[in-house]
């Protein structure tokens, strides 16, 4: 996002705490004279502060990324890096006068839906702490953006995925990765292979932020992000092993119907509302885990090579 | 609540800080010896501990109860008071091993629908905190009943009007009866007038809730609690002024078509789920208000009466 900015020449300041993201994402930018990054925490008031000093719009893209609940994880992870820091961001923007927002919600506040595509008008049952803490996010942008006239873009992303990706966060790709470098005669599959999802190329999803927050003009927009099909945890192992040369793989499944507690087994968006309004995925969801794997070997490959 | 469930045989403990509650609404219970009370608040983990030692089920009325935001209020009230709140009751439910939760949620997590009677299914938009954090809750509860078991019931209020009411609280009622006393010749209404709500005794909110807890088994169990009329501003104005005695009276309207910024001029709610399970309100919003004025008049009259 903050490469697409620069380059339409918009001045940017970046305010990352680094826990999830990476400096190296953004080296190319750090040099540029409309870029400033600020490294700081959102809970933060300083940092905050100084971030949001004279500028015109927030993107507030910053979270605990991971949806996946694991026991030991204290449960205020989400309610303090996603709902404290996003009412953070909302005060201090009331108190410097900032009026636009966008933000980074996510397609896990609809939890299980029976009906499938899910559009925008459903109403979210969120299962996990992550889309507990987005939905309550959603909340606070919504009457900040009513008491105090703000303008606000909400969006409701499929699984992110792309260039930068995190080989080491808990995604069923760098899952899939890490278990078969270990160990490439048996893949252990959460769940019974069958869930399937809604994956987006990272790069289209900041296309469609940008086209949205141009062609949406409501006090609130809320678009559900990403291509129109889904693909199975089964297709996306076949495909790692295939991309590994591998052969004879033996998958064993858990055989939940989720993978992990809060997982939501199968969710397919709606994506009508911002193909009405203009803009479309070039790639599907099997195109953008292709795309991924790739990016996940090399990223492994580079940071386990050898002289 | 406290009484209904001490008169049918439970051992109840209440956790107040008495920021809005009175003691006196309980003075009766305070000997009993199935009854036993904390003044201590929900973001003090202590009174929290000892009031959840060996309970089996909580219900959890705590809240910040003012839906109208006031220029000059903190923008985090209903976030620490309601939300952050009601996490701490959450999480130390879980790690004392406490499975049942009953939760007073909001009407106001709608916000303005263009359908009307509004249903359960309805997506929620808050637009004022308060509703926002009730949401927040909501999700809150969703998915720590699904990560750990627990069965909840979630109940969407009407407006709650009864006899134990808050004469200084920022309601239509109160509003009313103090401006009157001030001046008996002139109403200042906020908004037209034409706000149209629900209102639902006390007294049958607590009847519906047991009755809900009792009949609805599921691991999340979701109610609008409400009579099935709303009720106008104006004829709420009338009503007082025929309370009172009073004869010729101006209103005068601010005319925004809400009372305040985070105000939701006109909600019906659809109640047919708690009436399929069962249970109807025996008295409509009139009733409910000229019972909620009478007692208004009568609590004004005892805290201003002289010897």
């Amino acid at each position: 996002m903050a490469e697409a900015l620069v380059t339409r020449g918009d001045h940017v300041t970046v305010l990352d705490n680094l826990s999830s993201g990476r400096l190296e994402h953004i080296e190319p930018l750090l040099t540029h004279d409309k870029f400033r990054f600020i490294q700081g925490d959102l809970l933060d008031q300083k940092a905050l502060d100084a971030a949001m000093d004279s500028v015109e719009m927030v993107y507030h893209l910053a979270a605990n990324p991971d949806v996946k609940f694991t026991a030991g994880d204290a449960t205020d992870k989400d309610l303090k890096q996603n709902t404290l820091a996003t009412y953070a961001v909302l005060e201090t923007m009331r108190q410097q006068g900032v009026k636009k927002l966008a933000f980074s919600s996510t397609s896990a506040v609809y939890g299980v839906c029976e009906t499938l595509p899910i559009s925008e008008q459903q109403a979210p049952h969120p299962i996990s702490l992550y889309g507990a803490s987005k939905l309550a996010c959603e909340g606070l942008i919504g009457s900040f953006q009513h008491l105090f006239d703000m303008q606000c873009w909400v969006f409701r992303f499929a699984n992110i995925v792309g260039k930068k990706v995190r080989s080491r966060g808990r995604t069923v790709i760098a899952d899939f990765a890490h278990k078969l470098l270990d160990d490439p005669s048996t893949l252990p599959i959460l769940g019974n292979g069958k869930q399937a999802k809604s994956y987006l190329l990272s790069s289209e999803c900041v296309e469609a932020m940008l086209f949205a927050i141009e062609h949406a003009k409501q006090p609130i927009n809320t678009f559900n992000l990403g291509c129109s099909d889904w693909i199975t945890v089964d297709r996306i192992a076949e495909l790692m092993v295939e991309a590994m040369n591998l052969e004879n793989v033996k998958f064993e499944y858990t055989g939940t119907e989720g993978g992990w507690a809060g997982d939501v087994p199968r969710f397919l968006l709606d994506v009508s509302a911002i193909n009405q309004l203009g803009w479309q995925a070039k790639h599907n969801s099997e195109q953008a885990i292709r795309f991924a794997i790739k990016n996940t070997l090399q990223e492994i490959n580079q940071t386990t090579c050898k002289p």
